[in-house]
């Protein structure tokens, strides 16, 4: 942590700064600049609250070091962390393709989706049953029905399974039927869920919320890590941003940014990111040739009856032609589908 | 509804727009322009989907008309609401303060705090007994022992006390021990606990998230009303924003947005919005001239050694002097604290 | 300077840093931390620059302490500035209102205006002969003629005049016309024009950019006052977010923010803020509260028929009836207007 | 255009909105709705001021129906802008590399760099002789000296010139000695300068605003073109948003958003977007995959020493690997590099 004072502090002030340092455990380094006074502290500075040490009279500004998470980053751990689902790897040389319909509507539809994006490529199935929806009028998914359909729907295809949570008091319910457990961008920052999810045994991916920092993002999947669960890979689906071409901004630089730092696989959702099914194409290959381990798509049979994101929902027949088209760039970029 | 069509739409398509939104018991008017032709719909638009509109081959655009919210709208009702806690009006001429430290951490401490507060001018106690911190390896709040420390310190000041939740699980313990219950702006979008949160027979303060827009901070109101809880206060405290000079940007345009939007009381935290004692006084005099119903405002006695948020708590004294120069602002737009 | 090393970085490495440093005549001093080893760099950090700091191998960010500008600054000058434009004073205790139309239209509707606005208690008269146009096709303004109206203008009404400025090649019209030049915000960072105003002996109100940083504001007025202008005022008009239920979202927090930072007076132009006339008598009181030394308020006779913007133009009644509400905010915060 | 009127809204004031549109020459069709009333204007809609119409009393709101620009469209031209410079086609199947230093230093180092961005694949040498810099202190460019310099590579390496241009003044040095004239992202809505530019009888490229929605980027490209100059290609160099793990947030959905909206050329510039070197190559191959027509990216022989952006610039070296890759990914989506 390096402390800046204000210009015309008073020795006594200076005094007890260095006192509340040294009370921490730590070593203080005070440094007389010709315009500021400032002091490094030497030691494990996650001791120190950045914002207590702010409202200490004398102080500009608290200037942390390190980094706020610990678990997931790459200096605690080097090598990438791969994911087995069922045998599927995510996280190796493999873009994995997750597909399936926004929510589960009917056993029919869902089975019929999956075996089509099976055909196509997927080796995960993604459906809701419990959906997370702006306006209370909104459909809000079939709840244990859906998970049913979901378990049935893997039984008939082989594929494991990834659906959203959207309260704790669900985590049995879910964890009984699904592969992978979602944690929703709306829900990034539900800290009891996410401690909730890190006590389970199961794979989680956790999406970035609308407005999250990198840094955010990194201390919420930290909440999960830290309780014992270290299965666990990031989401990007776009950022709020002020463009209302898109429904949200595809933040695509978050791939390489999160690579250096953390060792977690990361998956991109274009679908929910664009809004628009003819930006998807555009935009999953773009995630991987920047790196992403996998891609999260919609695909629905009739995306005009739709219970709902009806607008982002791909074709079966189109997903498949995007899955050949997107095995191409990865070999260009050294990966395979 | 008004559906845009893409130039060079077929009849057959414009005639399956039509059959859709027939259909759904409206009645379509199709108007042929020189560049495009739209059709407009007559009904209630609430029963046709924007987004699978969309999805129609043939639609460019489908424009919604009415706003999606109704109980919290002002064309539902058109009286301001007023809350009733234990007799402190909230949403009439009265603006009321709520004060108290960012969380509960000792009971001496807060009952201090409640003692000097209430003595400055404050009507409602606040204070959190479960924090939602962005790391994992932050205080987290007592639970339910700081809850009885606010119970106590009620008892002892007379002040009705606010605090928040976020756990559906914890409701029972929440409603047995506050007289407003708070979700903050993490949670906003958290709609099982909206849910729960509407079955209570308890009021309610709902924080805007901090990327939430005016219509999705209504939404998430409308899901407390429409469970059949209509004592909702909206709590304006920062959006998110490029500008790092202050923690968020304290949207004060949404007063006079949401006082012709809706009918529910508005209150502004500029605490948590700007990050920084020094600038909440200019802050709060801003809000209350720009016509909020209410204030929350951290205030801890010693913020050099609070457990969280230390940088943008007030001194009682400080705050003392802040509600004296309030009134006079109160006064000067004909309202009274 | 806090210049932080990446982990393993080597002894070479950092040798090469120390060294570079030394080579601009700076002290650098070395701390081994634990995790981090970090130099800091006493003397003036402007001779380094952060950027290429950051390029050299083992860099992995450099913090600066200091703030980039220096004429701007209350360091640089404790009191505030006062302007003195042809008797009116801006910048002391008194509020300046600055009113008319957004665009300078006719000579009849503008001096119509203009006696209407000073008997409405307005002291300076705003009005566009060059009109910064997002559309081609949109009204650009009359150009020197406009400029011409708003000199008649003054020379009936007595009010001094503030007419905003696109190219420098503009510049001897407007300073023969003008007794404020406005910088716009989509010219706050049009650095020749900067540098043109500050070649001149008239007072410069400088607009925010729509997404401009306070720094970078402070900056953008650093331009000026470096080359011996310092007559300079600053104006908060709104900046861009994800909010659309506003034209843009004016940032109060601004005014305290800066009245720590400058010494130089704030303006606030809530018309282009809101974009709603509805908003701006809640946003100009709001403006007062925070301590705004002036409002600029878009007021026409005939808003359905303005040129432009009319949506945001207040009538001349309306805004009568305003600066009779915001002089008795003004005394609720020991100004006057 | 399609205007809302607000409920209770008078049938006198119904009738003087539908007199305004008659005056226009405009067909307005009246449709009472349930909720709502909506008037549907037939005919060229660009000759209704939205703003001005939503001044009028009764309108609850204006929306637009067709798109503001109309040269620099799709419906206007088909077929993609192929733009010639010098032999390189931009715009075609072939991809094209612009590099070369942030800005002009000297005549070594310039040529220097030019023969090797050449040698490593580029066809377009980039250098900047005027610097739009925040601050008044960081280095500003050679000025005419610079674009002397680039003359010279130019003379030398056979490659095509790109330089900024800041001030309508300069236009004459520039076009003398540039073969693309570049509009940053500060300027592109500086008016005049866009005004000047669609003038010259040289190929433009114009820089999206930091914070620039795609519809003000299209205007704004719609100024050149509407002034005779239709050789304009587009740059996406990223935008402004919360997140500060990258200078700017690199919105690549633009480049599939722009495609469908525009026939103009599409330019995509990392090195200014993410601002960090490491970052470059994923967002590189990002941009690929998504269509981008071209990059710009920033090449220095010793970014250590670089007069600015030393922290985005890349090695000669690296640069040359990079367009390695870059190759395999344009033939992964069918083009060339």
């Amino acid at each position: 942590m390096i402390i800046v004072l204000k210009p015309g502090t008073s020795e006594e002030e200076r005094e007890r700064i260095v006192g509340t340092i040294e009370d921490a455990g730590l070593s203080p380094h005070v440094l007389i600049g010709k315009e500021r006074t400032v002091i490094a502290v030497i030691g494990d500075e996650r001791k120190l609250q950045q914002q207590t040490l702010s409202a200490i009279p004398g102080v500009e500004k608290a200037l942390p070091i390190l980094s706020p998470y610990k678990l997931v980053s790459r200096e605690f751990k080097k090598e990438d962390t791969i994911i087995d689902v069922d045998g599927v790897k995510i996280g190796g040389g493999q873009i994995v393709m997750m597909a399936g319909p926004c929510s589960v509507e009917t056993q029919d539809l869902l089975s019929g989706i999956a075996s089509e994006v099976k055909a196509a490529g997927a080796s995960i199935l993604r459906g809701g049953a419990f959906k997370p929806r702006t306006s209370p009028y909104s459909f809000q998914g079939l709840g244990e029905e859906g998970l049913e359909f979901l378990a049935a729907a893997k039984k008939q295809t082989g594929l494991p399974v990834i659906t959203e949570i959207m309260d704790p008091r669900d985590m049995p319910m879910i964890i009984k039927h699904a592969d992978i457990i979602q944690i929703g961008a709306r829900n990034m920052q539900n800290f009891r869920l996410l401690s909730e999810a890190g006590k389970q045994n199961k794979p989680v991916m956790l999406k970035r919320g609308l407005s999250a920092t990198i840094k955010e993002f990194l201390l919420s999947a930290e909440y999960i890590l830290s309780e014992g669960n270290d299965q666990v890979m990031l989401c990007e689906r776009g950022i709020r941003t002020f463009e209302t071409a898109t429904r949200n901004t595809l933040d695509l630089s978050a791939i390489p940014v999160l690579k250096k730092l953390t060792h977690l696989p990361i998956i991109v959702d274009p679908s929910h990111a664009v809004g628009k099914t003819s930006l998807i194409p555009a935009m999953a290959k773009a995630a991987v040739a920047a790196g992403a381990d996998g891609l999260m798509i919609e695909v629905h049979s009739n995306p005009m009856e739709a219970f709902c994101d009806g607008d982002q929902a791909m074709l079966p027949h189109d997903f498949k032609s995007l899955v050949v088209d997107l095995k191409r760039v990865a070999a260009a970029v050294d990966r395979s589908i």
